[in-house]
């Protein structure tokens, strides 16, 4: 073993804090943690979800509470800064259009959700019209991530970035806050960040069912646990599937049920666009279809060729 | 930014050590390292190479160097544990050949190197029949993981690893060692490991094959270093990308030819004769050959056929 360990100290920090007052809506696994984590860091927080039960929750971790789009944007002292963490689509311009009753020219919305780069920088022309300044911000690292240090990659108008930066410095950890580019490019990094992840997540799936086949009585956990230190495919990913075959070495309870939440779909529709080949990551979204297809139909048609041609036999439905 | 960095410190290590002797034969990059490594763990290192060169080379770092297979096996006081380091095939069962010449029972020979796994278990069984162990020995980590603290993948008989386990302990990171299980198993993870980590590359490759040809002006090394901390596709290889593009953030200078050492090629033979699905891992050694294909010859047949059927153009060679 080596003969060191690594041990947390905390850094003196004597410069002066800049602190930010920032509404929060939508108060989901990563918004509720953002929440916390940026209060954590002295700015003052102004939360705001849909549902009541969550606003409450966080008003009992003492962050102000509001209970509608209009409270939220009238309980500014000075600037708005509104930070969106809501599912991406038609949720992100509803909010925005219930936004713009409230909001004037000079206030900033943050977009920190998984919304499709197209639609970010629509959403920033439209705001720009009305000297509302539009940020993409990409968040990764996931629940922990959100509360204890994300990795985020921003996109915007270099001077409102360099405004905020604070931030998004604040609720990332060291050397995970990025500014990307222009408005849109921080949703369109993470939209590949995410087909990546969709890539090597399924590497590590079909790895390990090729364990599960083998010849051997293998101890998963130990595999994940070994391979989460000091090997080459160690990261957040192998810790993860380490935690899981911490609950249970064989997932026993657990369906081969993948769902895809859109930046693995958009990832594949941009390289078509842009006629990138990707086979692995266009792979791995379509293993995720197949995981979710109860009706089979592709392999009904080939088993019926095979029937036709050849008199193979299929398997009857009884 | 978080306000805490991660530093070393140094354990109290107040347990007796158990030194071994060891005799190393491979000094490539691997190799080298790892008797560097193992000598810094007090262990008693004799090191040959085929080739004369880095043995001199090692003398002067202070291990002791021999000059043929039949030096090192008289060089040992006691029991003898080999430790091969060397390319997987002919060259592993010409080095065994050479070694039974000089073997007693009761010696051990373990191959660290990336050996087929149904190899191993034959080796295992020849020696075993000579009273000599077999032990096989997945290392990963890299040439840094060999030198500072890899992690080690072992397969072979129970008491004969725990015999060993010492010297697996000190040269890998704090739980990167892990006992697998039956002679062969340990080479099997390796297999898989290194067949996972295929498809994590080519993921990564295409990811960042979609940021060069995206609508935005992007700094890879920037966005490396974002993906590095703090997100859900952070770790080794990531950190790799993050290493490559410092030098070159365009990869001026490298070639898109990706080679192959065989533990992909392993990996999806045996998902076949397993019957096992693996998209993501076979494409990723396919795009692995496609790379080194100069001949494009399925091309070539798609290209008549569209010429043939439809008259296509076709790019005629000058």
């Amino acid at each position: 073993m080596k003969n060191y360990i690594w041990v947390k100290v905390f850094k003196d920090e004597n410069k002066e804090r800049i602190k930010m007052e920032v509404g929060l809506i939508g108060l989901g696994k990563m918004g509720y943690n953002l929440a916390l984590n940026l209060r954590d860091h002295k700015h003052e927080i102004i939360a705001y979800n849909r549902s009541s039960d969550k606003t409450e929750s966080i008003e009992k971790e003492g962050i102000r509470g509001v209970y509608s789009i209009k409270e939220l944007c009238h309980s500014f002292k000075d600037k708005r800064i509104i930070w969106m963490m809501i599912p991406s689509g038609d949720a992100v311009d509803n909010t925005i259009d219930e936004l713009l009753e409230f909001l004037s020219p000079g206030d900033v919305v943050i977009d920190g959700g998984n919304s499709f780069y197209k639609d970010s920088i629509r959403r920033y022309h439209k705001l720009k019209t009305l000297g509302i300044d539009f940020v993409d911000v990409g968040t990764s690292g996931g629940t922990d991530g959100a509360r204890n240090g994300a990795c985020t990659m921003v996109g915007g108008e270099p001077e409102v970035i360099d405004y905020l930066s604070p931030l998004f410095k604040d609720i990332s950890v060291e050397n995970g806050y990025s500014y990307i580019g222009a408005p849109g490019s921080g949703h369109y990094v993470k939209m590949v960040h995410n087909a990546i992840e969709y890539g090597m997540m399924q590497a590590i799936g079909e790895g390990f069912e090729l364990l599960n086949a083998s010849p051997f009585d293998i101890d998963f956990h130990n595999v994940a646990k070994v391979w989460s230190n000091g090997s080459i495919i160690e990261g957040l990913l192998m810790r993860s599937v380490l935690g899981a075959f911490e609950k249970s070495d064989r997932l026993e309870n657990i369906q081969g049920i993948v769902d895809s939440s859109g930046e693995g779909q958009w990832a594949v529709e941009e390289a078509l666009r842009l006629k990138v080949s990707m086979p692995v990551i266009s792979n791995a979204l379509f293993a995720r279809y197949k995981s979710v297809d109860t009706g089979k139909f592709s392999e009904k048609v080939v088993a019926s060729i095979r029937k036709e041609f050849g008199g193979h036999a299929i398997h009857e439905k009884r």
